[in-house]
C-alpha cells in the first residue's frame, strides 16, 4: 500500500515525542535535517543565557565562580551526560572541544602502552581527529603511525601492535553505525585500548559505554545535544583508569589544588585530570538546557522514532525519487546506522542547495553525499513526507539546475 | 596637603574617560576592583548575545557559520585584538583557552629550536603557565627543563642554553610589570625565542609586541577586555615566523583546506594554523563587545588614569591605613607595575572578606596578598576614595574578625 500525506499526519499523532518540538525554536515553514551538524536551538537557551549573563556575570561578578557553581559545571553537565552514554557518574566531563579531547585521550592511551606503535583509525572519518592524532605522533617522534582502515576492515587492522584504535561510533558522512562493543572487544583482546568518538552518537542513540568495556570516549555537544554553537566537548574516561590514564595538557583546573597555587604540576587522581583550564561559560552553560531536555526524554523512544524517521525517508526515496540516480549511503539494516541517511548524488550539491532554497535544510559532503539529519525531539513524521515532496518537486522541474545553485561556500 | 573626597569629585568631573563607565553595568553601591580577574559586564553584551542565540542559532542555524560570519570570528577578534598590543593584521587569532595556547606557542618556539633544552619561566607566575610546559616537557620526553627565576633573575637566566623564555608580562600577584623589550633582547642575543603571556595586560596598557620584536605572546580576554566569563584566548606570532613555527594540536581549523575534508594534515602558513578546532560561538561572539569599546577609547588615556587611580590608591594607603600592618607588594615605579595594587597582610583573607561584604570587590591570593585592580574604563577616582574609607572602617572596627570572613572557599 502506497503511503499518503495522512499516514504521516497520523504517526505525528500517535508520536509521544512529538510535544518536545516545542520546546525548540524552528522557524516557521523550515524542515530542519541538519541537527547532525548543528541541533536546533532549546527555547529555554535564551533565557538561561539572559541569567548567566546579566544575573552571574553582570550582577554576580567574580563570586559567581561559586555561587553560581561555574567550576563544577564541567562535572554536573559531565554526570548528565553520563545517563545518555553508559557511563557512571564522575567518569565524564566537560571541557575544550572534540579535536583536542582526541588529543588528550589518544595520547594517555599511548602512554599505557609505551611499546606499541600502532593506532588504528578509519581514513575516511571526519578528518580532525586524523589531524588531531598526526599532529601527536609527529610531537611525539617516536615512530608511531596511523593504520588507516575503512570499515570491513577494522576487525583485521587491530592486531598486536596496536596501542589503541580511535574510532568514530557512527561515520559523519554516510551515517554508518560501527559495532562498538566487537571492535571494543578485539582491542581488549590484542591489549589494545579503545577511544570512541561519539560525535554523531551521543543523543542520536543509547550509547552503552561501560556495556561495551570501553576505555575513553569523547563527543561534541553542538550536534544532537543542542548545547549551542560550538558548544564544549565532553570526554568519558573509565573509572578503571582513573588516577593511571594522564594526559598531556596539564593546566590548573586538573591540578589536585587548583586553589593552592603551587608552582608544580599534581595531577588530580580522577576524570578533573581531564581538563586544563577555564572554559568559556556562557557557551558551557547553555549547553546544560539541551541536557535537561534529553533528562525528560527516553532514550529508547528517540532511537526507535529516529529508525522509524529513516525507514520512511528511505522508503520514500524508494517509492517516489526512483529515476533521479539516488543511491543510499548509509546502511538499511538498523544495527547498522546512526540517525542520519545519506545519498549519493553526482548534482548533490545544486540539489541541497535548491533543496534549502525549499526550506529544506541537510548539508552536502564533497565530493557527492547529501546528509539528512533525523532529530526525533523536534522532526515530525509529516516533515519526512513534506521534505520528499519538495524534493521531488525540485528533480521534477530541474529546480536545482540554476547557476545560483552551483556556487561553491563554506559548508560545515 | 592632605586629599579629600571632593578631591576625587573633581577628577571624576575632568576625566575624559568617565564616560565609558556607563557602558558597564556595575550594581549599584559596589566598587569593583576585581577587573583584573573577572571583567565586568558590557550592556551591550547582552543584545549581542541575543542576536547570536536567538537570530544566528535560532534562526539561520547552519547558515550562519557563512552569513554571521562564525569561522572567521577567530581572525576578525584578532585583527581588533592587534590594535592593542602592537601587532599587525594577520598577526593574531583567537582560540581555546590560555594555557593550551602556552602549550601550543612554546611547543612551536622548541621546535625551532631542537638543540636547546631549557625553558625560562618565573617560579611564581600563575601556574598554569608552568603547568602546561611541564605537561609538554615530560610528554616530548627529551631532556628539556624550566629554569625558574624571579624577576631580577630572568635576564641572567637567558644563557646559551635557553631554547625560549615564557614570562608573563604583569605579574598576576604583585602587578610587577616586567621589561618586555629587555627580556626579548636578551633572549634574541642568546639565540632564544620569546613567548609572552599577556594575560594581566592586554587591556591594561598599550603593549608593543612588534616594537620589543616579540615572537610569541597569547593572552586572556576576560579580564581587562571584558569578554566575558572564560571567554577565549588570543594568540599572536609575529609574521616572520609564520609557515615556519608550527603548533602540535593540529585540528581542522589550522589545515589549509579545512572544508576539502582530506586525509592527511596540511598546515595553513599563515596564523590560522594556530587555532584547532570550532569554538563555542556564543562566547566567542560575546567578547568582541569587550573589544569594540577599546576601539573607540585611547589606550594612552586608559594608561595615565590607570596610573593614576594606582598612585592615589597607594597614596592614601599611607595616609589613612599607616598603623595597620599593610605594605606594599606591587612596585610604586609607574614602568614597573601593570594596573593593579597587591598589599600584602596576613590578615588579608579575612579583611578582604569583610571588604566584599561592605561592596568592595577585590580578591585574595594565598598565602597573605590582597589584590585590587583598577580598570580605568569604568572605575571612578572617587571609587579610590571610598574603597580606602570602607577599609579603614573594617579595620578601626575590627569588623574583619569574625568567624564568617575567615572560611576558606574557592577564589579565582
Amino acid at each position: 500500500m502506497t503511503l499518503t500525506r495522512d499516514d504521516f499526519l497520523a504517526l505525528d499523532e500517535q508520536d509521544i515525542l512529538a510535544p518536545f518540538a516545542d520546546e525548540f525554536r524552528i522557524p516557521e515553514g523550515l524542515i530542519y535535517l541538519d541537527g547532525n551538524s548543528l541541533g536546533a536551538m532549546p527555547k529555554a537557551a535564551m533565557e538561561r543565557a539572559k541569567h548567566v549573563i546579566e544575573q552571574e556575570w553582570g550582577t554576580d561578578l567574580i563570586k559567581s565562580w561559586n555561587k553560581a557553581g561555574w567550576f563544577d559545571l564541567v562535572e554536573r553537565l559531565g554526570d548528565k551526560t553520563a545517563t545518555l552514554i553508559g557511563a557512571d557518574k564522575g567518569e565524564v566531563i566537560y571541557a575544550d572541544a572534540t579535536g583536542l579531547n582526541v588529543y588528550k585521550l589518544v595520547a594517555a592511551a599511548l602512554e599505557m602502552r609505551p611499546d606499541r606503535k600502532v593506532i588504528v583509525m578509519e581514513g575516511s572519518n571526519f578528518p580532525t581527529d586524523n589531524y588531531m592524532v598526526q599532529g601527536l605522533i609527529k610531537q611525539l617522534d617516536r615512530g608511531h603511525e596511523i593504520r588507516f582502515a575503512e570499515d570491513g576492515e577494522i576487525l583485521d587492522a587491530i592486531r598486536d601492535d596496536v596501542a589503541c584504535v580511535c574510532i568514530t561510533h557512527v561515520h559523519y558522512k554516510t551515517g554508518h553505525l560501527h559495532d562498538m562493543a566487537a571492535i571494543t572487544k578485539k582491542a581488549h583482546d590484542v591489549g589494545a585500548l579503545a577511544v570512541w568518538d561519539l560525535c554523531h552518537s551521543a543523543g542520536a542513540l543509547a550509547v552503552d559505554l561501560n556495556g561495551c568495556n570501553v576505555d575513553f570516549a569523547l563527543g561534541c555537544t553542538y550536534k544532537y545535544l543542542n548545547g549551542g554553537p560550538g558548544s564544549q566537548s565532553f570526554m568519558f574516561v573509565a573509572k578503571r583508569h582513573h588516577g593511571k590514564a594522564m594526559q598531556p595538557l596539564t593546566g590548573w583546573w586538573g591540578h589536585d589544588a587548583p586553589f593552592g597555587f603551587e608552582r608544580d604540576y599534581r595531577p588530580r587522581k580522577d576524570i578533573r585530570q581531564f581538563s586544563t583550564g577555564t572554559e568559556p561559560i556562557v557557551s558551557l552553560a547553555m549547553s546544560e538546557v539541551g541536557l535537561d531536555i534529553f533528562m525528560r526524554a527516553d532514550m529508547g523512544e528517540i532511537r526507535k522514532k529516529s529508525l522509524k524517521l529513516c525507514d520512511l525517508f528511505i522508503q520514500l526515496l524508494d517509492e517516489r525519487l526512483g529515476g533521479y540516480g539516488f543511491s543510499l549511503a548509509t546502511p538499511k539494516e538498523h544495527d547498522r546506522r546512526g540517525s542520519q541517511v545519506s545519498i549519493y548524488s553526482d548534482k548533490g550539491f545544486a540539489i541541497m542547495q535548491a533543496l534549502i532554497a525549499a526550506d529544506v535544510v541537510g548539508d552536502f559532503r564533497a565530493p557527492d553525499i547529501m546528509r539528512f539529519g533525523f532529530t526525533p525531539l523536534y522532526v515530525s513524521y509529516v516533515n519526512v513526507w513534506d521534505a520528499v515532496e519538495r524534493l521531488k518537486n525540485i528533480m521534477e522541474t530541474n529546480a536545482w539546475d540554476k547557476p545560483e545553485f552551483k556556487k561553491v561556500g563554506a559548508v560545515t
